[in-house]
Order: C-alpha cells, then structure tokens, then sequence
C-alpha cells in the first residue's frame, strides 16, 4: 500500500516535470522554426516603430538563455561576451554585434546543451535551489528552485516570441 | 519511513502546482496592470501596424480564459458571445464588440471566478484530465491534464503581453 502511493506521487512529480519540458521545448520550436523561415534581412528589422529588432531579440534570448548554465550551476556560459551586448545595453547601442548566422547557430548550440542537462535532471534535481539564492534563503523560500527558473524562462520566451512574429509578413 | 517519503513527495506536489499558478497570476497581473495604465484611446489602436488591437487581444484573452471554465470542468462561459468576436473571428471583422471598459471588466471577472477555482484544486484535480480528452485517449496520454492547459494558457498569455507592451509610449 505503502509502494503504491509513493509509485503513485513519484509518477505525479515525474508527469509534471516532463510536462513543463515538453512546454519548454514546444516554445523553442516555433522560436527556431521562426528563425529558420525568416531571413536575414527580415531579422535585421525592427519588429514594430521604434522597438528592438529581430537580431537584438535572437541575440537577448540566446544570452538569457546561455545564463542558464551558471545559474542552474550545470557549467559555463558558452558565449559570455553576448551579455555585454544583448543583456547590460540596449538595442542601439552601437556595440559590435555577432552577425544574424552567427547567432543562430549560438541559439541553436546553447539550446541542444541546455537539452543534454535538462533531459538527465530527476525530479529531485529540478527542485533543488538554483545557484542566485542562498542556502538559508532556500530554507524559508523552496520556490526559489532550478523548475522556477525553467517556468518563468519558458514565459519570457513566449514574450519575446509574440513580438518575433512580427517579422513574419 | 514509509509515511516521510509519502510526505515529502506530497510536498513537492504540492509545491510544484503552487510554482505554477503563481506564474499564472504573475502574468495576469502584469496584464490587469497593463491594462489600467492604458487609455481607452490607447487600447482601441493597433499594437503594431496593420496588427491586431489592443481591444481584440484584450477580448481575445477574456474569451480564451473563459474558455477554461468548461474546459476545465468547473461551470459555464460568463460570457459566451465573445467566441464569435474573438476567437472564430479576426479583429477587423466589423461585429459589434463590447466598449473598452466593458472588456475591462469582463477580464477581471473570469479571472477573479477562475481563481476561485484554482485555489481550491488538490494535485490530483490538476492532474484530472480537461474535457476536452475522451477517457481513453487519456489512459494514454496522462499529460493531457489541467495542468497541461493552465501551463499553456500561461504562456499563450505571456505571448500576446510581449505585443500589448508595445501599446505603451
């Protein structure tokens, strides 16, 4: 009876991660497959009047996303220098920038190596604190935890991913 | 032994479900907040050229979230007109559509009524299956749960916000 209900709750825990995974990379496909179908030109542009363009939302999301490896503390950053440019400063900042291929294919590489830890995480690893909280803090705040970090990153992609579509004619 | 694992897994349940109706009413909120910033004259316009309205993305949401109720197995549409105007149609469909402060009001009524029955949700209510799975598809596919549709709807949600943002100056 025992085993029954902890198989039971530990399929739950399970089901709910691999759910939000799966949310995870559902957005990322429409951003990818959006990237793939627009070109160069069109993802220079600015997605509305006077807001960011395409190439600073591609290089903003790849750095958020690159700052996921410290933060969920599975490595280092792969390309560091972008958070200069597409995280601390603006769009116009005249700083120089990647170029759109460049940056796709960094999107593509942080993303697949995000994949590799993401997929090996049990249930117990993705609520464990992620590395920007500290030990006594998590005691009191258990929220604070590496599934947190995936829910509200997965949302902040779907912000940007609405704007994105702008792009598209 | 048995009884602190049982507890523990309860808890991450537990804790999991809280995570994720937080960033439910973390995104509303950004929106109702949103939403009180803008004029009327500000909502009514296009949130980028020849794009949808800030008044059809608003009543969109309301008529997507009131969606949830029989969805979710929880009561009837309050406002079962607003389907036709703002989900079976596009914004510049010329039917008649309630005023600005009408929508307004609609908004915080679903999502008020909604989170009334969100809180009240056990883990195993969220993992229930919506209406909108027969019973044996659900056998199967476990994952086409409330939980499944809250998570989606959040993101759905996050997406049209990155637009409505670009009503602001």
């Amino acid at each position: 009876m025992c085993n029954l209900k902890t198989n039971n709750m530990n399929d739950q825990n399970k089901l709910i991660a691999k759910q939000l995974l799966d949310e995870w990379n559902r957005q990322l496909n429409r951003a990818s497959k959006l990237f793939d179908e627009l070109t160069d030109e069109q993802i220079q542009k600015e997605v509305a009047p006077g807001r960011n363009t395409g190439t600073y939302l591609l290089g903003h999301l790849v750095a958020v996303h690159d700052a996921l490896f410290p933060l969920l503390g599975v490595g280092e950053k792969l390309y560091p220098q972008l958070e200069e440019v597409f995280i601390k400063s603006p769009d116009k900042s005249g700083l120089e920038r990647p170029s759109v291929k460049e940056l796709k294919d960094y999107w593509n590489e942080v993303n697949k190596e995000l994949g590799n830890h993401f997929n090996k995480f049990t249930i117990d690893e993705w609520l464990q604190k992620h590395t920007a909280v500290p030990e006594e803090d998590f005691l009191k705040e258990p929220h604070r935890n590496r599934l947190n970090v995936l829910i509200s990153r997965t949302n902040h992609l779907a912000y940007h991913l609405g704007q994105l579509a702008f792009l598209k004619n």
